[in-house]
């Protein structure tokens, strides 16, 4: 008699709890954008490095369109180009957030099983197992604000707790 | 006639893929650390925040004491409480943070299939499931090290790419 038995593959994160890390880290994002002066989030930068409403019109760009582009094949950026769509005020940005929150949402449950192993050319551009790519999106983002962090101490103004999700 | 049929469970990460994603964050802190030139290493910062070298003691502690956690449930830092034996000069904190990957390399195998999903007190503290507690790991490392990446800036040093692992 043959041996059917499969072993039980170690599940280290579900698609339910992963999508549930990605808001939970898009929450915390969202309130590094509200720590923010008004005028600073369009202007502050150290060492000649991007503004941090700029590294938050990128990870916008790269949510939206990372995860259409993961549960369609799809790939292109929210603003695909037009720079000049993205908002110019605090209250703009947050309503852009916000409207990214619901793009993941909607999309998420769309993934089929097996696609996180598939190898794609996420925008287009950088080929990789689509897994491989989604951690990407996620620790750029962490990655960014990380700097923001910097940036808010810099000015003289307390982050949120990293751990507050 | 009974349904017995399993649905394949989506696998978004395999234990195998997650060690070489967190080798392969470890080894561009590594890469950071590097760069940072010897004397600012341990006392450069701003807006009051700790010194890169600070940060590496903490991100020493939590990968070595944590993995150790995560195969063996018994949770104690890398140095628990000996502060004063984390190293002083660069190439000593190079040296150290090498010994944590092969600490990392001897106990990834040694984790149970399923123990990702229990809850367990992270360092006897932090109450969560295993998987979540891991991510918090790494992400606390892209954290600080995106931290890393603006002293670089402001002291006029360009990071390695973020897409170097």
């Amino acid at each position: 008699m043959e041996n059917n038995t499969v072993s039980t593959p170690a599940i280290i994160i579900t698609p339910e709890e992963m999508l549930q890390h990605w808001q939970g880290h898009r929450g915390l994002t969202r309130k590094v954008i509200e720590a923010f002066p008004e005028d600073q989030l369009f202007t502050f930068s150290i060492g000649g490095m991007r503004t941090f409403s700029a590294m938050v019109h990128e990870l916008v760009d790269i949510a939206a369109g990372g995860v259409r582009g993961i549960a369609t094949g799809e790939w292109k950026t929210l603003m695909h180009g037009e720079e000049d769509a993205f908002p110019k005020d605090k209250a703009g940005v947050l309503k852009l957030w916000d409207q990214v929150t619901e793009i993941i949402e909607e999309y998420w449950p769309q993934i089929k099983p097996g696609r996180f192993h598939e190898v794609d050319k996420a925008f287009g551009q950088y080929e990789n197992t689509v897994y491989a790519s989604l951690l990407y999106f996620i620790d750029n983002e962490i990655h960014h604000r990380g700097e923001g962090y910097v940036y808010l101490r810099a000015l003289g103004i307390q982050p949120p707790f990293f751990w507050e999700r």
